[in-house]
């Protein structure tokens, strides 16, 4: 059996390109003892993946030149030499951006039961984007009825389940986002309390006017010039969740910034980081309660489906290009 | 009855100088329902002083122009006409720097009642740095038996009670502190683990070679270049205590440095602000802690003792010199 996949071909710096990536196509090895083999059907992309392929300190080591890139895939099992699973389960792991991935079980992450939902959610947002969401915000950025909630990135797959997740715990959502499209969705799809164009400028005077009580949670995803303008607005006690960098191209040299902890100091606050990959044993209780929220019509979402293995090696430089709206993902 | 007092007579941008104040004689006025008349023997002089003479966001309303430097101090009740204290009373509280203080009960903090110590000791070891040591330690920084513990301005009144304590809840503690007779002073005198002399140049290397397994609590009152040397060594689950901002001299314009935005995130380690006065109600349990630590030899300090209010309105100044070992007091 012939396996296409995508091989990381050179170690970016800065945003990883489309040609960093190169696609190749070799026989599939024989099935071991204790191994799965899955078809997939569902590739992720994932901003956070940058940091996968990075040199530079992260949470997991880097993808190794000439290894299939790592990622979150769904995919129906077609061969099984463990116990726990058995042809035509549908399933999610780290399967990596191939078309048919050989794994041992510890590569995945839970079967697919939702049957009445598109099993590609389970990449998005009864996945990876949904969980951090959820898990992020109530463990590290522990909302209160009544506390205003600001989310930069606020129209993203996990910015936008971030936004409504706070709403249906009593804050008030305050979106930041790019552009006045993403701005409508903030508005009429996600249902934020406001939503700011960071591009517009005036985003000091934007947010002060949309926060008059002050910042209580601030979840960022971009560690940029957009945190600079929210950290000023920390009200007492505020919890800051620092969940992704996106508005950093490179760390090499190491980017400055205003100093931050005067502003923690005199709002008695915190910032926190948060990865989701230490929550796995809170991963099915997340996607339960994500589910059910998708089906009451509580919790909106936005996909973008890209076509084929082709359609990988440009895709993630095209996240950062903020061309996607909603979850990319790349179908097989 | 004449009162001499200490005035604030400018604004100062940066440190206040001795300029900054006067000394001015005036008549007490007759002692109202409620309030009660105090001799003051010992006045405080702490770095946080600066943020509350500032104009710039802080914790508290700053210091009117024309009005009493705030400032805690031990004295001795001389007249009372409040239920709650008696003449000869000695009270720690909210005085001022001035020989005789008129206040309402709810500027005084507490009886002090350790008879076998000195009264000066309220004002140190057993009042603000103290409390605060102990109480910002474990409450934010939450030290683990085996965590290694890191602690700018070490030999201070302040990091040298965490440095103290930190052992005695079984961290690893360095100090990182300015010149070798401090450094010497962390080793000898507060048993640091090791000490770092951050003048000495090659701060990062000698930091590195001190924490090899990486930085469990950083414990800082710096906020500048030391901070920034030790957030990279933070360790998986970090925690930093926001404490003070002893190395900047002024935020208007507001400082930069390296973000810490990446180090939180990967390390999910996290930094928060500490004020001591949100914890008033944990002041009498953890002077008791404190002094029973004091008597046992366990928790050693250095006081210096300056006399006379005309010593006041330079002794701010001074610490920001860095020419006092310990915490500086005024006679009175």
């Amino acid at each position: 059996m012939m396996n296409r996949r995508v091989i990381l071909k050179s170690r970016p710096v800065g945003i990883a390109q489309a040609t960093d990536f190169s696609i190749e196509e070799i026989p599939t090895e024989p099935l071991r003892d204790g191994e799965v083999r899955i078809t997939n059907q569902f590739l992720s992309v994932d901003p956070a993946m940058r940091g996968w392929i990075a040199d530079a300190g992260n949470y997991s080591d880097p993808v190794p030149i000439g290894g299939v890139m790592r990622s979150l895939a769904v995919g129906t099992v077609i061969e099984s030499r463990c116990d726990a699973f058995r042809k035509d389960d549908v399933v999610l792991g780290w399967f990596g951006w191939q078309q048919i991935a050989t794994v041992g079980s510890q590569a995945i992450v839970r079967r697919v039961n939702e049957s009445d939902l598109s099993p590609s959610l389970a990449l998005g947002v009864l996945g990876i984007n949904g969980v951090t969401a959820l898990l992020a915000l109530t463990l590290v950025g522990e909302p209160k009825e009544g506390d205003t909630l600001v989310v930069s990135t606020a129209a993203g797959s996990v910015g936008s389940a971030v936004g409504q997740i706070g709403r249906m715990l009593g804050c008030r959502a305050v979106g930041i986002t790019g552009g006045p499209q993403k701005v409508a969705n903030c508005l009429d799809h996600f249902g934020y309390d406001a939503a700011i164009d960071y591009k517009a400028g005036n985003l000091d005077e934007a947010l002060a006017q949309a926060c008059p009580d002050g910042v209580d949670v601030y979840f960022d995803n971009t560690s940029g010039p957009v945190s600079d303008a929210v950290l000023p607005l920390l009200a007492l006690g505020a919890r800051v969740v620092n969940c992704g960098t996106a508005a950093i191209d490179r760390w090499d040299p190491w980017p400055t910034g205003p100093r931050v902890e005067r502003h923690l100091l005199v709002k008695r606050a915190r910032m926190q980081g948060f990865v989701v990959f230490d929550h796995m044993d809170r991963w099915d209780a997340s996607v339960a309660r994500l589910a059910q929220w998708v089906r009451e019509g509580k919790l909106r979402y936005f996909e973008e489906v890209l076509d084929g293995l082709e359609a990988c090696p440009d895709a993630l430089a095209g996240l950062y290009r903020g061309e996607n709206i909603g979850k990319r993902i790349i179908r097989l």
